[in-house]
């Protein structure tokens, strides 16, 4: 789908397309369709990351909060949504031993009781060694950076995410 | 469920129980997670209402847009939220005549091509003899007064939804 096709789709086709690029917040998307049209698929991403931005901090960490657990009980169970299991199964994290499971499962629940949220990260520009080594550093990143490091991962997971649906501009095109 | 269990649950409980009072919006039950603890049943609602009110009108539509269709095709076709189809059976819009449906349907596309959001009402709070005669008299709406009024229907909405999940207190708690 180029970005001509996007702005001609109803508010209800565009939220059964685009209502996931930020895990489990089709409002986000919902709300976005009415700043069409988009110049580009930039311009979609930007108008998301406005609302985003302009979210109150209690907001962003609702966002935070609906997103699950890297190997957490989503995945085990299979409730995970299609594209945060492929996400997750793509860095490779269907794929831990038993040790590393352990591991990530201690430092997933620190990380929760410590910060209120849940530890987010782009798994697919991630493998699971550096989400191993990042969960451990930013666990010790004041509350406020932290936060503010998670919805820039948020921004990263939706920014792939539109690439999948959304055709790119051919760079002589505006 | 009284609300000094509500206030010890952790966001992933308070997710799960209270994520849909907001139809489709579980960011707003994850926000309002952070301004626990909450005094009574009336402070959570308040805390709901108050983020709601906060967002830009961006926002609201975008609340507005998760929601199904009074009789549409999620009513048909099984897809609807469990709150939302007991809510629309309640009002008894699964028992239309033809000339009922085919009404609705005709009103229904009148007002999202008008408005751009669906409509919004308080099904619990109403039969399908007054939804009918409000969907039609909402049309004529100002687009402000009608989203405004739509936000409201959300609230009712909600309000209900978490009678049925929280112990009210009694009067002479404060």
């Amino acid at each position: 789908m180029d970005i001509g096709s996007v702005n001609y789709l109803p508010y209800e086709d565009f939220v059964d397309v685009f209502g996931n690029v930020v895990e489990k917040c089709p409002l986000i998307t919902a709300a976005v369709w009415s700043r069409r049209p988009f110049s580009s698929l930039a311009d979609l991403e930007a108008s998301i990351n406005d609302f985003i931005d302009a979210l109150p901090e209690s907001g962003k960490e609702g966002i935070l909060r609906v997103h699950p657990d890297l190997t957490g009980r989503d995945l085990q169970s299979g409730s995970l949504t299609r594209e945060s299991r492929e996400e997750q199964v793509q860095a490779g994290l269907d794929t831990l031993t038993t040790a590393e499971v352990s591991r990530m499962a201690r430092l997933n629940t620190e990380y929760k009781d410590h910060f209120g949220f849940p530890f987010v990260i782009c798994a697919r520009m991630n493998n699971k060694a550096t989400i191993l080594r990042q969960l451990e550093e930013r666990l010790r990143n004041e509350r406020t950076i932290e936060r503010a490091c998670a919805i820039d991962e948020v921004k990263k997971i939706c920014h792939l995410r539109l690439q999948g649906l959304v055709v790119p501009e051919t760079s002589n095109k505006l």
